[in-house]
């Protein structure tokens, strides 16, 4: 089943609301990093999976993209994507990963923010990104880190009385599917995958990795977000590149 | 400093009478793992990277490899290797793996079995790998898994009055370097490195991932010694292949 919860009301208006703040894991954290590890983008056509209210598409016009298709499974983002980043070069289609089908087209870049760990199917994601890159085409993804996903249950920080954390609690890795967790709305689905399960899987399908990050906070998120300190402590993101 | 516990007599005592009783880790995680990603060894030359008692090496030549070279750091080791798995065509020499040189020659596959977390400085192996492979080499080795070696001091099952695993306790991963442990004497020393680190110094040093194991028991291995069980929710061993 495709989950599209940023199509659940309650879930929209408040993950907006903290994304409007700027104060956020992805600002000081993922988006950095996505950014470190994006190539030279003057004259690139990009395709931008789960591309939400299209920051990342805008962003890849802003340095110079050709041409950008910004596909995501949510009416909501892409009605807000259309309002906030609408551009003559950026195309936002209404459609989920696993239903994209973009015959006779191929791209330079295919990059998904914090998309890929809500489909079910990642080999056939992998594919279908093998089939839409040129040759030499670049693929850089973030996902959920397996070691913040393994663990059945919601918020695997283990606490002291005083709330101060102890440890991050493990168990479950080699058990990969479901896993479901409170965010905003009750059971939100991700999928867990192993490290091996992540890499082997691009390699099987003809792409080359290049590298992989485990991203810290800015020091602008330490200051502002406190609690990223705990990055250092247990990894929650992955974005490997092609 | 290069250490060389395998020397220390009270370590070298209990470890061998572990490994000869023929039901660890090695037997049923790690050594299938190494086995299945081993490529044809017919007519190949192999460097064995603390080779230890030289099994693997005589793995090799039982599969048809051409010349293997084991270098291992503990003379207790090399005497051992020589007196249980000597051949015309297996050399071991005691030396450390930092130490080593072997001007002038190159080899087909360099395979390396639960020994480059002793090594501090893991991109000088890397560099010393890649210039001692042919065009085509394969580099195999397994390591701790940094899950498991990521938070500093010892044993981190979190368990119930009763004993039973409750979870596994994960912090410090961010901070690379030693990480000391209890195993047979005090204070064995081995270097935390995250994944990242790992895969990102065999890339940045020429090599091509070619796949990552993260590997559980074999059947054999859970009759035998039930508490591999726990290799499912906790990965104890990562080794990538080039």
């Amino acid at each position: 089943m495709k989950q599209n919860i940023y199509d659940n009301p309650t879930f929209f208006k408040d993950y907006i609301s903290l994304r409007e703040s700027g104060i956020t894991y992805n600002d000081f954290v993922e988006q950095p990093a996505m950014k470190s590890a994006m190539p030279d983008l003057r004259g690139k056509t990009v395709l931008d999976l789960g591309c939400g209210d299209g920051h990342f598409s805008t962003y890849c016009i802003e340095n110079g993209a050709a041409k950008v298709i910004g596909a995501d499974i949510s009416s909501n983002m892409i009605a807000r994507a259309k309002k906030n980043n609408s551009h003559d070069n950026i195309e936002f289609i209404c459609v989920s990963m696993e239903d994209l089908e973009l015959p006779d087209q191929q791209f330079d870049l295919i990059i998904s923010s914090l998309s890929v760990h809500y489909i079910e199917d990642f080999p056939n994601l992998v594919q279908k990104v093998s089939r839409l890159l040129k040759n030499n085409g670049e693929f850089i993804f973030s996902t959920e880190h397996p070691i913040a996903t393994a663990r059945k249950g919601s918020n695997h920080w283990v606490k002291y009385e005083k709330g101060d954390k102890l440890h991050w609690a493990l168990d479950n890795y080699q058990e990969e599917g479901k896993r479901e967790h409170d965010w905003y709305v009750d059971g939100v689905v991700i999928y867990h995958r192993t490290i091996s399960t992540l890499i082997n899987t691009l390699i099987e399908n003809g792409l080359v990795l290049e590298k992989v990050i485990e991203p810290q906070s800015t020091a602008a998120g330490l200051e502002q977000m406190p609690k990223l300190i705990n990055e250092k402590r247990r990894p929650s993101e992955l974005p490997p590149v092609k």
